[in-house]
């Protein structure tokens, strides 16, 4: 928002209540998640129950948990301007039917309303601090392009990538890598055994992206390798910490609570692991991931039968 | 050194000179680089001065700078028993000729000494602390095998490339970059932007080594990609450490004093470049690790130069 802002006349903020959308009206500062930005003054904060939240939009970008793409598909596809172009930020797979998002959104909004996903190496709490980062935007060209124009600075550099498929596999894929390298950080195990599993999880995210279309320049590129690195060695990636507190004995279920945000790589896992199986390919770190958060076997048995494996990537 | 001795009846540690063998045949321990690690009992010290140093040795794993090739070729050649297998730990190139160690090695001991090479993400803090880790072995298929048999345990997982090119340039070449992500670090630029430059020298290290006959799959596997993720992300990585201290202003010349060791990433860099200018390959990370460190180019533009640039990776 605030990069938007920064380059963008007007910007609106939709927010879920109204009381949300007053309380950060006057504050300007979203103590929860991001206590140390202000809001920049062109930004006007709105919620869900103002029925004109969208109107004169040109670009509507949804940053939502993935569980909440069904109440907001219903929300939001009535509301969006003709040609309104749609901007997907969630990196993870649709809850109900694992479809990839930018996919479920396509089909829900029509050919009416070009589509893109944002993705890559972008911790908010670095971007909102203007620390420099890239980022690379897939789906609709011509869309891609002014968001390229609308979100382009010296600090937030956008490229495009014409591989939706691989984009969005990456992003929903690594999300759950990182929940294994976080109970790797959880079990002590140390920088080289992570690294190890950080060059395992990109082959098999690669593999997955592959049997689905994607290609493996996607993964070798910013919105893989370079999202997976940023996700699984910042002290901010809440999937790595959710590793991390599943290692030490925190409950999957109770997570979410104890971090006070979603984890899209548990929520993802399971949808993830299907549709590898559709495609008949193995992803042994998800597989563990789901083990060890949904189905009660110790972190140390997991981790440890992926130190064992002999890794895809060596001959 | 210790988990040699961990699997195996007799070990030898060849000290540089009679003082140091004697300082740590009394304590076992060293206290410069490894203050909490005893050596195992079965750890022999000898040193340069022996001229026995070396008799009935099998296999023979030089552990020394890339510096030290030159004196330690003269020592060693006339000394190696008949047959007797080498094993390189350096990564690296000869700061004089500008070759691949191991081939350096090859040319100098000739066919009656097979050779080895060994990398991969293995910090010696976290092997010598037991930490699980993996690591790759390239050169000669049979003593290949007789490392992985003297080497592989639980804890020390070692794995086969036959890609000798691939694993030694990869093992040269992420040093230089983990000298560029110190810097990034050292000018406080976050994790996004750190796993972007991680991203784009991965992209970069493979490039050269395709030019120079190496495969592609080496760079993604533990001998790339896997080093260079553990390099650049440790507090253990002291060529990490030598580019963050170089961001923070202190010479390049003194990096090595101040750190009381070696930075191969410094040591190669130049050989490196001359490496890709024969080959015709652009290595834009390398070139401004160079220019910072020698050419007396501020940091933050070096940096600066390469955030802004179109990466490779992307399409």
């Amino acid at each position: 928002v605030a990069g938007l802002a920064s380059v963008n006349a007007e910007v609106r903020l939709v927010c879920r209540t109204a009381e949300q959308a007053t309380a950060l009206s006057a504050e300007r500062i979203d103590r929860r998640y991001l206590p140390g930005v202000r809001l920049p003054d062109n930004v006007r904060l709105t919620h869900l129950g103002d029925s004109d939240a969208l109107l004169g939009c040109a670009l509507v970008a949804l940053a939502i948990p993935s569980k909440a793409r069904g109440p907001i598909s219903e929300w939001l596809a009535p509301r969006l301007d003709a040609g309104a172009g749609v901007l997907s930020l969630t990196k993870g797979l649709d809850p109900n039917t694992g479809q990839r998002l930018g996919q479920a959104w396509m089909e829900l909004l029509g050919p009416d309303h070009p589509l893109c996903v944002l993705t890559g190496p972008n911790h908010a709490e670095e971007v909102a601090a203007g620390q420099p980062t890239a980022a690379v935007v897939a789906g609709d060209p011509g869309l891609g392009e002014r968001v390229q124009t609308l979100l382009n600075s010296s600090r937030f550099r956008v490229y495009w990538n014409d591989d939706l498929v691989g984009v969005e596999l990456a992003a929903a894929a690594k999300n759950v890598v990182a929940v294994a390298a976080g109970m790797s950080d959880g079990l002590g195990l140390g920088d080289n055994a992570k690294a190890s599993l950080i060059t395992r999880g990109l082959a098999e995210m690669t593999r997955l992206g592959e049997a689905c279309g994607g290609r493996a320049a996607t993964f070798r590129g910013l919105a893989g390798m370079g999202d997976l690195v940023a996700t699984c060695t910042s002290r901010h990636s809440r999937n790595r910490r959710a590793g991390e507190l599943i290692a030490q004995g925190t409950p999957a279920a109770e997570v979410e609570e104890r971090l006070g945000q979603v984890v899209e790589g548990l929520v993802t896992v399971r949808n993830l692991l299907g549709l590898a199986a559709d495609h008949g390919v193995e992803l042994p770190i998800s597989t563990e991931v789901a083990r060890a958060a949904f189905e009660g076997r110790p972190v140390d048995e997991c981790v440890a039968s992926l130190m064992m494996r002999v890794p895809a990537a060596e001959n």
